[in-house]
């Protein structure tokens, strides 16, 4: 847990077209963001939609990170599978490497590593997972900086084999007592009021805590926000909190250095 | 076309395995090559065969290339496709980043990239793909050599980009009057004798030039040489070649730098 | 060649979205075609997409259509590909068989048989393609009907077989002398203006004859038209497509049999 | 559980090959089984490998099952992916049609539908799935038999919906007092004389019962052995399971009616 901060990075999930098939909004939001993770073939994105997005991204200068997720296209990545961790690391070594070429033929460079969907749920909370992904950043770029869900598994192993992390909050979600989120099945997990998002990312970046699902203040690391790119009103609302927190004084920035460095 | 060398390379394409699923002889052959292309996972080898294979040709000492296909996994890369000048640069890219981030991971240097299959035939002929994978190599690494058939749209794309060049021959095909292979089709397109495939090779490698079907002898440049890793007589062939080469005098090794350099 | 006939059917590509991803528009297009073309997962389409876009089918009383494609899902199957005829029945009778089980899992019957992009342009000009395709529908459903590009190799072998065919037409492509469409490189290959694409179907269907690019009229035998899924105005064509021919006392009707029966 | 019976099935998973790769020993272990369940494409077996193995299969008079898995290519199904109830429908619908088709295209008939891997293993234990899959069987062809395990929620889902079931025993694998397999972490899960095995399916298909690792005797129905096609000795365990049977005048073949019929 952290101190408040005066700046943080607004990231979302980019470069999740196929092929024929089109997915999120990605040129209308990139002017609102920070940083990109972008989908590296697995899970969604190929090789032509990686390029493109890692254009895009340059163009507005936002950070780059390989989002790599599970091999299973038809699922979008969301689905839990029974991976072993080496496995795990495998499949990041590979996605980061393909979208790290892409970057380069492009003149940019890689800045991050998020994993997607049910690949960053699991390491989330199973450390050998979480350790074989970071040890798999550390193997190929160890300058980049490992995105995983504030105080989970997966930045605690980023952070113990000495990755720079960054602690990925929700705007949109509610928190337990133990800082972790709501699971999605149950009742008021979503904040579905933009005022009540834009509130908790407020007070979550500025003040280092969250309002519990029960009512509590319990304390989170806030270096970056989770930006989603579809839905009817992910544009607006990025336009929302990107004003809300350059009002409010905060830096939007990627790349803030981990704080226990 | 060049002079006769006192080296050569003995290149075989290799991590070909899928899955549940093994082919080729990697282990046993190995000790008999001096670089090895290894398949990106479009058409075979996947994130593990890969890690596998980069570690088998490591402990060998043996130069690692790319080796990436057509995404045509069930067709193994061996089908042409009808794709486009981009869609080439972007799939080399792609796997090329894929392969480089594996052998960084295990501590080594990728030294050349070779297509795979269709992707080769093509890109043989045809100047756009030619000049697209050329680019590719050299946009995302230009340090390596770019492998292709001998007099080849490939090897003339990538020396005209500026990249190293390894012109490849083969032992068991028989060449027309312009340097370019008897189409498979053809009578006599294949060498079945094992005495003379050797024959040809040193001819190539210790005198530069190759008999044609017809009789007649023409000038070739042989920088590397293709063993196969699958068949009957693979293993034998490559373990007769490496030893007669030795004999003759000739020096095995990967990496010669490219004659017009 | 066929006369002029009373009744036409509209069939239209659909069930094309793949997993997270949505394509074309299918539920707007259903009330104003008379058949589907139903994706079979090499092209797009999954088991999921395809149980929804059979069930709204088979709301609207539209008869349902295989539409298999090549094993090419980045490209749309829009990619020719090298495969033997051997493979063309393989993947042919494959996808069929996948389509006509989600049909009878919800209680309906299978019509017809219309391959996909590249397939079925392939095989409207290669003999051999068209006659394993032919096959395969023959040896699986031959109580089916084939769709293919009128006057092609593809409803030639068909006929020859013995299936009953569908000669397709297009409301938006030109005509050659000899019956074929303007390649589509060519100025003029498409018909813009939809009053002139309206008026050409109405020649084709009610007339029998087309006005070719050179401005000639040739015969031509309309069984079907294809409608397009995709692009701003496909639905408004499709809907004053299906009105005008109405109007014109044309019955839209799917399964008209073959003239030559 | 069933009284003793004077026949047995011999199943065996076959048709695994993919593309240019080659898995397990088809031709040979086919005289020696008497129903083979043919992979469906999604976990291993391709169009061409399904049209290969479905003629093998005819040839040898051997009775012919989907083996529909999960859509895992690289894991070939054996990871266990959470799949909605509606996607094991679906997916078990999709493959049971293609594989239906292939057969129908050789002339024969499909007999019976038996799930791969992860697949088997989570709807042995997941009512959900069981349901699903057995749902998917008796919408699309309700006249196949569906194979599981002994006693698992598969054929407990398949008798409640009334499709014939066949319960399926293993030679080498140890059972529990509730007559489930010792999971394969534990010591002794695996039996590996050849002797023992042999004398456990006597007992199983002779007697009725199993001896557990425990050492005590439970009843246990046993409508099909489960022979593995892979490993070194395989093919020689079946020779000798198959002359053993006979030997002890119990009549080898499929499709015995279930006992609670």
């Amino acid at each position: 847990m952290s101190t408040p901060t005066p700046s943080v990075d607004l990231n979302c999930d980019m470069g999740e077209s196929f092929g024929a098939w089109t997915l999120g909004n990605d040129a209308a939001l990139m002017p609102f963001i920070t940083s990109a993770n972008i989908a590296c073939g697995f899970h969604g994105g190929d090789p032509a939609v990686m390029k493109q997005t890692v254009r895009l991204a340059l163009r507005h200068n936002v950070a780059i990170g390989a989002h790599p997720g599970l091999p299973d296209l038809v699922g979008f990545g969301r689905r839990d599978m029974a991976i072993s961790a080496e496995e795990a690391f495998d499949m990041t070594v590979y996605q980061l490497g393909a979208l790290a070429a892409v970057v380069r033929a492009e003149g940019g460079h890689l800045h991050h590593l998020k994993p997607h969907g049910a690949l960053y749920n699991m390491a989330a909370t199973q450390p050998a997972l979480a350790q074989a992904i970071a040890e798999a950043v550390y193997k190929v770029q160890p300058e980049l900086t490992l995105y995983g869900l504030a105080g989970s598994e997966l930045t605690k192993a980023g952070e113990k084999i000495g990755l720079r992390t960054a602690h990925e909050v929700f705007a949109d979600r509610t928190y337990q007592a133990n800082g972790t989120l709501s699971p999605r099945r149950q009742p008021d997990a979503l904040i579905t009021s933009a005022d009540a998002a834009l509130a908790q990312v407020l007070r979550m970046v500025q003040g280092g805590w969250v309002r519990t699902q029960q009512g509590h203040e319990v304390a989170i690391r806030a270096d970056t926000v989770c930006l989603h790119g579809d839905g009817a009103h992910a544009l607006e609302f990025a336009q929302r909190l990107n004003q809300a927190l350059r009002q409010a004084g905060v830096q939007l920035q990627a790349g803030r250095p981990a704080a226990a460095k």
